[in-house]
């Protein structure tokens, strides 16, 4: 028999992911899925493009969660501290929501408000030294979906002294899955095709963890709703530092990585190509104008920023093949 | 080591997700795709999405194709014959073209013009009698995407005497991935978000092929462009006999069937839910002004519509379990 | 001093393109509207797109909407007798709801339930005799948005004895707009985008009205939701009679019609074409293997089919030029 | 009988959206439209949107134009001094290509390449004396989407002193009518839907206009491709000077403009709200980690950034109100 797997939080579009995953996964088997207000409803009705999995959504509690091995929390920001801690020490947990990423109280309280949570281990594998820290982690905190694609595209660049730490400059877009499953006006389709939407201009709650995570010591980063369901394309820009390449630190960085493709010379990502994947797609360049670094990074937020990302780092919590369950190859077009 | 495959014609969408199937696919081993103009390119030149997967396109002949055991032609219409001609009679072929559907020869001339290259095993397993048929070819002509979809809401009717096989009417609306990859003005982004664009009005092609498979009578199609990268959504109705039950009669023909799906009472198909995968979904009703029968089938045109199709076809003649490498599940949102 | 004119219900799709049409209209002066939870707004908060519009939401009361000479309802179903009941009878009324437009009661609480407000005049321009009725109306029921669609290509068919009233089939999709302003999930862009949907199926409310304006003895109409945010795209089949030309009967018909454009042969309508605009297109043929007629129809179903429409009774109610303030072309691409 | 135009490059989008346009001025008489190769069609055939309009397409060629009181050249780079040198020198032209645009030959050569065609006065009315030299003009050079985009957002906080000239960072993406209709297959609806695509990364020909009208000394530009059919979001950051209010300035720079509208506080421009009408939505905020000023803007490539300008432009030219025949009001949703 395999490792016995939960979900808690599947009714959104990171939990039904996370369900598409588990359910192809070679050493997973799925034991139970839960829900909040959709308990008691057969999960087909909820994801109708699971249709062929039995399985109906239970109550998010220690009952139906306490056999598994391993819990996904895919909850609302602030639940993941309740149902964690009911659960066994000794059960592995990879929580997809903010709660356990940041190491500062004070930066938690700044971006996000309330008290903190307190920190886990952080579920970027790609990042110097993750992977040890995972494989002896009971608990992990998935990286979010803007932060593992700014991190992806400017850790390296930091760390080898190629970019300057001050100054940074993000545009990143998304699509609408990244927003949730909730029912708003502002993410009706008929406001959304057609319209490209900033929001949280200036003030996002991404910039904390990215800067934990790279070192980056000033960074804007203005986030906009793109009229697609998935993907995110981020633009990271920085002053360069002593006449580095910025695409071979990318290079030097990702050589062994499964998932990180540093794209050949002049082809830039594009999101559609790393649809339903757990792949990030990147690209750099140094601005004729400027001398400014361009960096562009491409993921699924669902799958390499969500529901991909916490496989991957269960894969490593569990010895298990990284790759186990995840494809590199995006569904397009 | 396992049975060798090769693609032609593998630059187009239909080739793109045949490449994208075959390279995750447990037993056949991907030995070589080729294109037309773009021999000679790596494979993620022409499919970014597929980075990852170390392949350059060659030339489609018998060099490049003879060393496979299997061979899956996408080819432009009216090719196939020519490049099948030169494979040992052995060698197992599944064409994704329109070519040797037809049985009849003035049919293939009213519909497509010129002449009728011949007739190969339907490559349709949930027909009654398909199975053993495409188990025992060495050459099988793929359904076509319309086809599949309109012809699993209808077949099963007309068969049980559910349905009047006279006066048959379909609307069916298919993304534009079914167009093809072709760089013609009325397939641009600009022209086709927003909109909803009907084509070959009163005379498609697939009309032939689809009364040969289900014995209609009669039957309009009117084909439908819609802006969405995938995805088929048919609505066929017919005429009511002897006051049958059309959901009993479809969930009766494929109770046992692992991609087709007739969804609960009340719950009607929608594409996303089956894109990515080879899954068909179901339902009918009856009106309840006009007493026709109305069914609605959703699959994903390049999946159960063409490369999912087909390698569920290959998998039958090599003996293989049916859903190798394949999904039930969609990719959604 | 113009005309003075109020829109009641103001926060929705059709209230806002109401607002458009009317903001630019030459002779209605607009003095208010009004919306329910979003009454004491600004009016571009809650539609940005009309910025440069000087207007708060009032609330939908008499003392808000009594001073205008014309009022256009655009209330939620079933609420338009209470509001329309406060106004003096000599205010004009355009009403573009459901709720005044059947005559039958009985087919009224088949399709909406509960009881039947009653009956104004039919709201049509292009139906034989409507622009009389219209000119001389104080209230006036404006058609429904698959409604136009559909009788536009039909009934001039039935009229002219060339398509056979029983065993209409009609399929239609619209955009997402045509669902209104409602926080629901389905209408979410992550699951509208990529997607087709069918709903009601076997039993749309628009039935009896499509009936009762083209005589219709027998119909069946599946409507499919499209990831566009306007358009509705109508195939409308009938049964040929008496050997009649389609294309030629509506020709005859709207051979004088400012906003109804019979397409060169050959040309097929599609939605895009007729975006932002008060036109409808129109194509038809008789198919080559059933010798059903098929006619396709499309138009903006916030124009022609609710705003624009509303606006052409309007005109034609105060003797304006018919097409004041609207548009025959479409904003594409 | 009004002012006599004519339209050379009237198959392409921009062309569409100006003969739309001019259909509709009241004071301009739309005499010919031209086209490359499809000349001798009537204009319906290529924009079906402009159905109910009754020109055929002619030649770009003296004898067609020079009846012509203003000419607007829509046409594809480098070929409209070609054709302006064929009109009289009385003629008034607006020139919407890039051609005339950039005042250092040396700066046209390392965007464009090749010769530089000469400097026509700048077409942007809000900057400041532009409208007086539009005025005495005989020859105007029509400002570019992407440009008029990010010069409306910086010019004027770079002419206040609160933002620093040195080291702009934009990134912007716009819809893809602003790729022209042209039949590539990266254009292709199934690429776009779902896909967001950087490209001509960190060398944008459009830097060079940027730099010369708003007088930034550096500027990094990203431009990507978004999945839909109008608009550009641009966002712009530069770092702050003298502790200034980014919002303040351009409130104060815009107050008495028709077209370009800084919205209320804490309102983010979206790309929707302005399709289809020649207005132009501004916000502005300091970031709160960086301290950069980040505007973003918001308008139609196709109206505000192409024939909508130019209609502005001409309308000045001729001394007519500056906004005749141009909507304030975006088409939404």
């Amino acid at each position: 028999m395999g490792i016995r797997v939960a979900v808690a939080g599947a009714s959104g579009y990171a939990g039904g992911e996370l369900l598409r995953l588990l359910a192809g996964h070679p050493e997973f088997d799925l034991i139970a899925a839960t829900a909040h207000s959709q308990a008691g409803q057969h999960v087909t009705s909820v994801h109708p493009h699971l249709t062929g999995l039995d399985l109906t959504l239970g109550s998010t509690d220690a009952e139906t969660l306490g056999d598994a091995d391993l819990v996904f929390l895919a909850l609302p920001h602030g639940q993941s501290a309740a149902v964690a801690g009911k659960l066994a020490p000794t059960t592995r947990v990879v929580d997809l929501g903010a709660d356990f990423r940041l190491e500062s109280a004070e930066q938690w309280t700044r971006y996000y408000g309330g008290g903190h949570a307190g920190t886990w281990t952080y579920g970027l594998p790609e990042l110097p030294g993750a992977r040890a820290a995972i494989r002896d982690a009971a608990r992990v905190a998935n990286t979010g979906c803007y932060a593992a694609t700014i991190i992806l595209a400017l850790a390296p660049l930091i760390a080898a002294g190629v970019a300057d730490p001050e100054d940074v400059v993000v545009v990143a877009s998304s699509g609408t899955s990244g927003a949730g499953r909730n029912a708003k006006v502002n993410l009706l389709a008929s406001e959304i095709m057609g319209d490209l939407s900033p929001y949280k201009v200036g003030a996002h709650q991404h910039v904390a963890e990215i800067k934990q995570a790279t070192g980056a010591a000033s960074l804007s980063m203005t986030p906009i709703l793109a009229p697609m369901p998935r993907g995110i394309l981020a633009t990271v820009t920085a002053k360069r530092r002593n006449g580095g390449d910025p695409r071979e630190a990318l290079q030097a960085a990702y050589a062994d990585e499964p998932f990180i493709h540093v794209l050949p010379e002049g082809v830039w990502p594009h999101t559609a190509a790393t649809s339903g994947s757990n792949s990030c797609h990147l690209q750099a360049t140094v601005d004729v104008d400027s001398g400014r670094i361009i960096v562009v990074s491409a993921l699924d937020n669902l799958g390499k920023g969500a529901a991909g990302q916490a496989v991957q780092n269960a894969n490593i919590m569990f010895g298990l093949a990284e790759t186990a369950g995840l494809s590199v190859f995006g569904v397009a077009p």
